[in-house]
């Protein structure tokens, strides 16, 4: 199933870089910790970190009632762009023009609908938890109405939506092929270590094996 | 050093984790590879990941004269707002309201520059390239006018900027005190693997001590 481009979600520069393969957006989206999310607030633009949650085709945000992102797109009318990026490696070519990264994007366009229903909203709220720590939610002290009342819940659609991909070797000139000058790979890693507990864990609690075989989707 | 608030910077959530100090802001500057660009086009946000670099108080970015970020910012009146995120550790609360993430994240408004003089050009760009491959510059092959030229370069001072950061454990509340459930953080590390060797590398060429001993600024 491929997401057909909008405009905006069409991918301009190196085309061969952009997809619109939908398991690979929910891949991505998946496999993220955090994502980036840009608004416009009085003519201009503003970039947050927050984590987001996908759950089937749609994408939930949380927040407070008195942070700015939510409360700049309150009215249900405002735009946002979510990005999220994962870097997977960095490219050293022979020539500095030539460096690059290899990554896995996705950027989703729209205007986000706030989540009012309690049940979906308490859903938003299991599905962010169980993103960032999958098994952790019936393990939880459950959310009180208040909390949930606390809570801003948006939920935008994944329809407007596109990846890019760079995952291959330096691309140098042919004319340099000669030069003896390194040229390859160094991995990025990004990984999750060994839970430490907190003071407050009550006397003969173990740590729950979901956060001590910690893994992300594709990881 | 600290920078003083605009209306724009003053960091209104959670104001304990807010900060203007500028060595701090320059830290998480140069540790994280790459960062978030938002600007508006056509009345949207669009949040682009991108390579950037500090030179003393200037934030540089480059990119092709094809790409819409540089296209749409071309007038030299754009604002834009550049992100970074490092994230340094999931919080495991007993509450799941109270689960959150240790980061360390910088915004900076402006609008950018354009840097036309070739001088500086060539200077931001090997900045850019020492940012993620420290050593690297001097190693590789060099620019060329052409490529030169080739490459859109902004500067953004760094003076409309601010910091946040979340360093601590869960933070539960005392009523939960007692429920025997685990609460810690899980740290996220971030790392550079070995470099891995392309085919293009003609035999006889050691990989470079700057990139077997590869090590981010602060890590």
């Amino acid at each position: 199933m491929t997401t057909p481009p909008s405009k905006r979600t069409e991918v301009r520069r190196l085309a061969e870089r952009g997809t619109y393969d939908r398991a690979l957006i929910e891949a991505v989206l998946d496999e993220a910790l955090i994502c980036h999310v840009g608004f416009v607030h009085d003519g201009s633009p503003v970039v947050i970190p927050t984590i987001h949650a996908r759950s089937g085709e749609t994408l939930y945000l949380h927040g407070s009632p008195a942070g700015r992102f939510l409360r700049t797109i309150a009215g249900g009318h405002s735009e946002i762009c979510v990005t999220v990026t994962l870097l997977d490696a960095l490219v050293v070519a022979k020539a500095a023009f030539h460096n690059s990264m290899n990554y896995r994007s996705v950027m989703v366009f729209g205007t986000p609908r706030w989540v009012v229903d309690p049940i979906e909203k308490v859903a938003a709220l299991e599905a962010i938890t169980e993103h960032v720590l999958p098994g952790r939610w019936a393990d939880s002290r459950p959310v009180t109405d208040k909390e949930i009342r606390g809570t801003l819940v948006v939920a935008l659609p994944i329809d407007e939506a596109s990846a890019k991909v760079r995952a291959t070797g330096p691309n140098d000139d042919v004319a340099d092929a000669d030069l003896p000058i390194w040229a390859g790979v160094l991995p990025v890693t990004a990984g999750v270590g060994a839970p430490l507990q907190d003071a407050s864990t009550p006397s003969g609690v173990k740590v729950p094996s979901y956060l001590e075989r910690y893994l992300r989707p594709g990881g």
